[in-house]
This record gives C-alpha cells, sequence and structure tokens, in this order.
C-alpha cells in the first residue's frame, strides 16, 4: 500500500466567537476544502478579563495550499485585526491524503 | 537543572465521534503512550452541512516516535480512509521530558 | 498591504485542569502576551484510565518568543513535572501581526 503524504500549510485563526459564521464564509470563498473548529477560551493582548466561559473564542484550523493562506492572510489583515481580537498563524504539515486539500 | 527536549512526531487526526473508541484502541495497540482528545466540528472535503453541534468530531493528537506515527498512518490508510471522513497530518515538536515517549 | 509574518515559538501545555489557574498565572508572569485554553480529555504515560469526562485536562497554547518559552519550560520542569502529570512541547509558527508577541 502506498501512503501519500504531502506537505500543507495548516492555518490557525483565535477569533471571537461572534466571527464564527463570517470566518467560516471567508474560508470557503477562499477555496479550503475544510475546516475545524474548536470552542475554546483565552486572553489576549487586549488583556482583558480571562471568560471563565468555554466557547468564548473559537480556533478554525484549516488545511490549505499556500495560496489559500495567503488570500486568507490578505482578508484577515484587511478587514478583521483592525476590529475584532483575533490572531493568525500558519505551520507546514505533512497531510495523509494530501491530494484533498489541493 | 538540565531540561530535556527532544524531537517527536506529533500526529493529529481528525475523525467522525462514532470511531472514538476505535482509534483509541487502533493509538494505543501502535504503541502510543498517550493521547489527548478534543471534541471538535467542522466540515470536511465531503462538503456535508457544518454541524453545530460541538463535538461531531473529535480530534486525537498523540506524540509518538516516527515509527509509531508510520504505523498509525498506515492503519488509517488501509482500514478508516476508504469508509470513514477522517484526515490525518504530522508535524515536528519539540518535547520537554520526551524521552516519555520513546 | 502589507502583511506582517513573524517566526514565532507556540508552545503547548496540557495538564490536569486542577493547574489551570496557576499555569495561566505562570504564563502572564513569564511575559506571554496572551493564550488559548481547551478543555480536553486524555491519557497520559501514566496509563490512568480514560475518563469519559469532556474538561478533565487542559490544553494551553501561547505563542512567546524563545527567551519565555524558555522561562516557562524551566518552571515546569522544575515546579510542575515531578508532582504533576503534564506535557509540554514547542514548535515553530509564522504569525501575522507577530508584532504583539515580542
Amino acid at each position: 500500500m502506498q501512503m501519500e503524504m504531502s506537505a500543507k500549510c495548516l492555518l490557525t485563526i483565535v477569533a471571537e466567537h461572534v466571527l464564527k459564521e463570517r470566518l467560516i464564509e471567508e474560508i470557503q470563498n477562499a477555496g479550503a476544502r475544510g475546516f475545524t473548529l474548536t470552542e475554546v477560551s483565552g486572553e489576549g493582548s487586549r488583556h482583558r478579563r480571562v471568560s471563565e466561559i468555554m466557547g468564548e473564542n473559537i480556533k478554525i484550523e484549516t488545511i490549505v495550499t499556500p495560496e489559500v493562506a495567503q488570500s486568507l492572510l490578505t482578508t484577515l489583515t484587511r478587514d478583521y485585526f483592525p476590529h475584532y481580537a483575533a490572531i493568525a498563524y500558519t505551520s507546514t504539515v505533512n497531510v495523509l491524503r494530501g491530494q484533498k486539500y489541493e
């Protein structure tokens, strides 16, 4: 059996829960083939009080090509980061069945 | 004090919740020393409707040797990916107390 | 528009839920600018029974400079790992708006 592993970009976005639907739409419009959403809490660099309520924030992870990552990061920089508490970061992962994300 | 950091493989599996017990058993049988399980939601490349229910899917993360990762990826490719919506990817992490995972 | 991406250290700590407040305080004292907390479950290398209860453990992720990561890893090694079930690992990520974490 041949396993197909391919290097892809894992883009992680952590943002306010209110942005959930909009961010999912951005991800889909950018051409991502899927995403994973986790309800999280946390404190950002604005030093707000830490919420005790799980689900205050969302973490969205999506495995994409570098081009889709670039498109999404541009959108985040232009339309979201000036107005909302959010962070985004990328790393390289080796994906089994990577062709699904191309 | 000496800190022991060692490079290990972080294997992440995202799959349908119904696979939880079977995947945990696979991970343990492959020789992994532990895992972290998160209840998540999301949409895969089959473009199913996004569930609003947290916990529809599970994300399992396990820190393993390359050999254990390879064994698990082979199992996933052979026994799970043909039948279930699932993704798997690996990355390299530097683990404190890495000797626990050898 | 110019996007500012910078390489940072993503430090992940998985520990017993009872350590939540103490670990958050350690992270803040070390100079981290924020963190994300996820309620998880799992089994560690002590081979305890897998809890069915989500939130048994916590996963804390914080994006920091190498110096802050080093400081936190030293604290974990000295004050927590001898007494508690916990793991910690680091990886490199490219952060949008990285200057917030410096």
